[in-house]
């Protein structure tokens, strides 16, 4: 599986999953859901204000025959029903509706029906660029501001383990930074080493990491080649993209969407149950990706 | 100007720039600077071990004939050599050669021979990116690891020179962070507001400062518009991209050299005139183009 098509075609081959939506009156989000069903990605059960819901429905012609909706007029109760739904087992992803992303997050981390696992939360994204075989799993690029070195630890986890979900069976982990080489100076490079090392050791598993590596000899096999880079467990062919920061990663993110010819799929990781949490700003194509990848994930868990 | 084409016709125009080269036996470096004779963009004056160039000049079928060359065994010395040039007005941008870039910024910091200012050094990388109307500056992404708020100003002041050269009269420049709203706990986004006051209160001059500014925000004026940002004065059409760290700017590079359909060149400032520290992996036409920058600036500086 090495594109959107191969991962749609592995989705349509499981059981069919469920994502329940947390206030779902939201014509982008309901737009996503219906495609998600035509093309046999995923059900969805629409919890929120029903009179919106079949109201907003109208305005896309969208025909809700289909959909059980949940009326829960509140929006902090209807995203604790949604999320009650996953917890319980009656769905099997969860996904931000018409909420804002704080009230979306407290439904997550809710201690009675929410999605704690005890892991840390993280941020993964999915592309398939132009030119490139493989697809680039990229985190943390929107959750996590400044990863220290243990959080890097559970966000390589948790990325890894999507990563297996798409059928990459030990993926390689490049922990980016500047420069391909330790600086004393550059704490990034220092935390990039000490998770290449940790994995030498065993403490991070199912997967091969080598850091710290750019950009170009993460990526590009030529540029690898060409800068003669010898020693090295990556050489161009890096599965996941580790980012120091919040920044380097969402600059890169943006870069990647607006002047690169891609497609991409995000989920929030860490959870008992894959949390879609597109944004406005992310295409309708984004939001199905989103739903296929987390179904894909959620299949995986439910083995 | 609003592309490499349009930047190479304003470059012929003007009076023929000379470039002085340290250690110039290196076969890219020869290509490059024989390209950018035969395109009239520059001549070229090739310091390093005489015997050694004319060996790499016959190994790529190049006619020295209209170079001159200056011999001088020792890289330091020929480094120095080709510094003074530039120093004393015989040439009017320093470009490296065979030489590390250790001992090339010696010989640019040099206290007696160098191009020193007292203004900092830093990089600036001028990208066309297909799909764009505008071209970007990209600051700092190769030469300032973690640039403080004082060396964030005099990032801004040196490309909004070289925007300037390039006839970009009033640049707008992006702080860019991860988010687009000031929070306490990034101090990128603290730091990208205080240089937006600094420069509303006349501190930083030539230039429109809006930040901070996520990358959508900052290049893509639909994305700009279908989040709404409103009172803003960077609705995406920022000419320069300030990047937080050199993690976040050189990923970013390496992403847009790697990934989109570009053209790029890029140039070292802060000093007397215009350096040009290509690297190895960067491609012939990207070191043409740096050449071709590097004259543009070396003619605003000659005014």
């Amino acid at each position: 599986m090495n594109n959107f098509d191969g991962l749609l075609e592995k989705v349509k081959a499981c059981a069919t999953k469920k994502v329940a939506v947390a206030v779902a009156q939201d014509d982008a989000v309901l737009e996503a859901v219906m495609a998600a069903k035509e093309r046999n990605i995923a059900e969805a059960i629409l919890v929120g204000d029903a009179d919106k819901i079949h109201e907003v429905a109208a305005s896309i012609n969208m025909d809700l025959s289909g959909f059980e909706v949940i009326d829960v007029k509140d929006n902090t109760e209807a995203a604790l029903t949604a999320v009650k739904l996953v917890h319980d087992g009656k769905a099997d992803m969860y996904m931000k509706g018409l909420i804002d992303t704080k009230g979306f997050l407290k439904s997550v981390l809710d201690k009675e029906v929410g999605l704690r696992t005890g892991k840390p939360l993280s941020h993964v994204a999915l592309f398939e660029v132009a030119g490139y075989e493989k697809m680039f799993f990229l985190a943390d690029v929107a959750f996590i501001p400044y990863p220290t070195l243990e959080d890097k630890v559970g966000i390589i986890n948790n990325t890894v383990e999507v990563a297996h979900a798409c059928g990459v069976a030990c993926p390689k982990v490049a922990p980016l930074a500047a420069v391909e080489v330790v600086n004393p100076k550059m704490p990034a490079t220092v935390e990039a080493d000490a998770l290449t090392k940790m994995n030498e050791e065993g403490q991070i598993t199912g997967c091969i990491v080598d850091g710290p590596l750019s950009m170009d000899l993460a990526i590009d096999p030529e540029a690898a080649r060409h800068k003669g880079a010898t020693g090295r467990k990556i050489v161009g062919d890096a599965d996941i993209l580790l980012f120091p920061d919040i920044h380097a990663g969402n600059i890169t993110y943006k870069t990647l969407v607006h002047t690169a010819k891609v497609k991409n799929g995000c989920i929030l990781t860490g959870t008992k149950a894959p949390v879609i949490l597109t944004s406005r700003s992310d295409s309708f194509e984004t939001k199905v990706n989103s739903i296929a990848l987390a179904a894909i994930v959620a299949e995986e868990m439910s083995k």
